[in-house]
């Protein structure tokens, strides 16, 4: 069980999503309803080495449920992965007598904490906050939603130019690994075709598709590509091929790029932050460590975080196969 | 199993809400993808009875997933309550060789649906679409995610001016008897209060909490009203019961109103919509009636028509101590 | 020509609107660039009275022009109309060594500069701060094109639900004295009819046009009234008024309220208030006192502060014109 | 004079800019007004050539004000650069009986306006439509309002990733040949730097400034790039060149693209639309040709097509001026 906590710190940690603030608004706010100490630890694991840290009343987090990015920044840290820079970063939290960690990322996060905790066996509790929904042990991540919804209006836009020029987009969204976005988003966006990472859809395909898509009557056509789709090409080389080979329509490309880990979170991810914040500090004072907090069947469930870091979150054929039906 | 489904007939009915028109889309081009003939019958029940029918191809409803309202327009009918009106629908159907009926809507709808099964054994899949949620068999209903966020959104712009004034509103959202938008909103909005049908609060304990509250350093406050509210006032006589009572805020109140219904959906009721559609479609192909189709656990699943009308869609309680916990 | 300004006070005062901020910070990093310092004076009058002031940087000032609301507040203020008031707050303004006012906001704001100026001879110069636009001396206020887009895009989510119901609307929105948001909000917003407080249309010519518009195909309508409306009956006894005498559509009335006062502004908003902030502080410092700064003809210009506050800023009767035209 | 005008022509052509629809729906409407006939033409000149021709009366416009596009559709057309493009083009003008045309667009419709009527003195009259600004002759183009307000929104979306970061964007915008929307959109933005084709600001002075910036405290930095800007190396080149010469930041790049032309408009393009669409209707039953409407002064002003293509808007040095002061 441990010793009582009394001291709580919270970070954010790897890239920045919107609703980072909801979450740490909510582990504040707990951490006060509950008479805990709470710090804010800036810039993630480096922050946390370099003791850059701040205390945090529930009236330090004011006004920020709406905002995009994160009050307490974040940064990669090649330091955190070396022992001394991890003895370090306990130096910096016996000194400041903090008793646990909210440790709001994904994968890196998640793994530094694993790490940090079996060699100080100090409380570690994950909250996934990432645009990219890959994590295991939660249907949604902190920021998923909100991505949607950027991506969605600004294809949106580009479809008002599409069909007003009769043109092909080729429009690239986040996703190395992962086809979240690209797929959720390219059927809320009624893509002609998605490409993502999970799939090779191989290039005859994708015209063959095209071709078809142009015979049913389209006057225009937006696909949706995730950065690390499986067909072999960036997505410039992808256009050009396109349209060298199908001659049927004028070929554009939009990169989204970072746009889409900004904006105010919507309503969605305000909610699953301040729940997953809640539910961190409960877990700490309760005693529990090295788990991630996530949201399955709408209920909070908790994960360890070994299995949170290794397991593997699949998309949703489902959506595949929509999409397919959806395009005709 | 009765016979082959070859035509059909597709409806919107009750109050309108964001996304019907995606799942409209859904049902008229999977048809289309199954090679079955689809007719849009217009204003609801009423248009079944006067026969206001249109065949709708893959390409009538090209660049409608990105549009509030519904094409097929909405109207509440009492002439379908009757034999006779309900006759004439019957008849209309049948001279149209409509075969089957997708009807997006709440529980009127799916009454209406029931009703019409039973005296005319005429398959029909349910798909709810309502901004209220209160729908039993499904975790989210079409338009909800969207009526969130533009209550969010807008309750956003008035905590900007109330914090500006140092003031206190109240805010009334829509929901007669259930909270689901008040109290995912309030959470959202990082509202003090929130107050809905299915809790009575109490004047004493809003009165305690708003001072409390004040005393905590908060300069201004937003407590958001469902409509149906079990307080027992109006919002105008509780915002002057409040001022009078408590002496330390200016009040305000703002009653958000019909734009909760309109707006282009956003992603999450875009995908469900699509999702919800497609499967309407493939049950009826199915030999499957008299269900409605709904999203739990993030999966398609079925319920019977009849149990969604009598169910009852609880509203999550943990939300309730989220929200108690937030607005410390 | 006075002293030579080194220290320069800024204020927002009354109604908030969008883009205080930005002209805030315009003022504050417009002193810094000439190297005078800047002291910010929380809610208006009342914070000079009350000696509530902070020393502002550059940096003090970051990433706040996208923001809604004033981080000075604002607030109305009965004791400065006293000269015991007065008294007050020009020894701290003293005490501060403060040479010069930069008043961001409306008529009100103007009449207590000149008052002050006239007792103490004060620099002040005046930065017109309205959603409303009823300012003389300038063709925009800063604010006044925000709330147009705010009031237009829920003019748009009504729009959705009224033609899916065919309904007629009642849009109420801010300008008791002034018509300027009505009539321009109606014309983006596609109104069928558009009531402001300068023109009485009477309730026959109302009927009139509203019978003319469903004869001429129009499903559903909208109108937009202002707060001060001539027609003399606030707006839901005009909705009822119209529905027993039109008996033709379904009335609903949406009162929109103090969310058009906030919300991030507008660039138009934004880049208006860098203009103007910047100048407001070169005059100062060029020795000019008793001007409000306007944009006229896409150019700042001056205007004595008195007139300012007694010239009248007409509206655009073409407007009434065009919208008069697009409602056919 | 010329003539009686019995039936009007309107096209959109060139790109596609916010608004358009509603340019579109003000001439129809004002057609319907004036008693005469309106025929819209499809995809620009090149429709035109085609006989690609529909009648629209005021219920064709009906809730297209607030669509970005055209439903008109644009194109660029070579075959109208021939006489016999033209010949072809007249001939199907005089068949459909169509007596004047009106023009949405930019330079190269102007330039086809102004040659088509002299060589068949068919009366024209110009409406700037264009994301740009860059038209003599009028203080704004319509869809330009629009696409600041997009590319603000968007650049506040990247300015919460880059402050959590602390990094350094740049961000290219459209303007191939003129900054105004780089301009506008990055004093509204609060971008600490500003490149367009206008001005050569030169490596060393931007490398200058940016150093100046970060040791004045800023911790993340936002330039705005105008596509054709003058410092002759692409967007992705300068990114690499800033972050070799100057180390202290991460540099990002992201380039806006199209979704800058599509987008509901703004309320102050849907007025400037329609206001300018009443007008060139008025225009040309008034016997006037080769003109193109404007808003100079907030007044509907006519500039000479010849000179609305030769003359040149220059940008407004004083918004330069301004970003330099707020850049501080």
């Amino acid at each position: 069980m441990g010793k009582k906590i009394k001291k709580i710190g919270v970070m954010t940690s790897g890239g920045d999503a919107p609703g980072m603030n909801a979450a740490i608004r909510a582990v504040v706010r707990a951490c006060s309803y509950y008479n805990v100490d709470c710090v804010g630890i800036y810039r993630g694991y480096q922050g946390l080495i370099d003791g850059d840290f701040k205390n945090l009343s529930a009236r330090h987090v004011s006004n920020i449920i709406n905002r995009g990015g994160t009050i307490l920044k974040t940064a990669r840290s090649n330091e955190f992965r070396t022992k001394e820079g991890r003895a370090k970063a306990y130096k910096h939290l016996k000194n400041a007598e903090i008793d646990a960690l909210v440790l709001i990322g994904g994968d890196g996060t998640f793994t530094g904490g694993m790490v940090f905790n079996n060699e100080y066996n100090f409380p570690c509790i994950g909250i996934p906050g990432t645009i990219d929904n890959d994590i295991f042990g939660t249907n949604y991540t902190i920021g998923f939603d909100t991505a949607l919804n950027t991506v969605v209006e600004v294809i949106d836009k580009i479809r008002d130019t599409a069909s007003s020029h009769n043109r092909l987009f080729f429009v690239e969204v986040m996703g190395r690994d992962a086809g979240f976005i690209a797929l959720n988003a390219g059927v809320g966006a009624g893509a002609e075709e998605i490409l993502i990472p999970e799939e090779d859809m191989g290039l005859d395909r994708l015209l063959e598709s095209l071709k078809r898509s142009k015979r049913s009557g389209k006057s225009s056509s937006i696909v949706v590509v995730a950065e690390g789709d499986k067909i072999g090409k960036n997505v410039f080389e992808l256009a050009d091929y396109v349209e060298k080979n199908l001659k049927q329509y004028e070929v554009r490309v939009s990169v989204l790029g970072h746009m889409q880990r900004g904006g105010s979170p919507s309503c969605f991810d305000r909610v699953l932050a301040s729940r997953l914040g809640v539910s961190a500090v409960e877990l700490l004072l309760d005693g529990k460590t090295n788990l991630m907090v996530g949201l399955i069947n709408n209920k909070v469930q908790t994960t360890n975080l070994e299995n949170a870091v290794k397991g593997h979150h699949a998309i949703n054929r489902e959506l595949l196969r929509v999409s397919d039906i959806m395009s005709i």
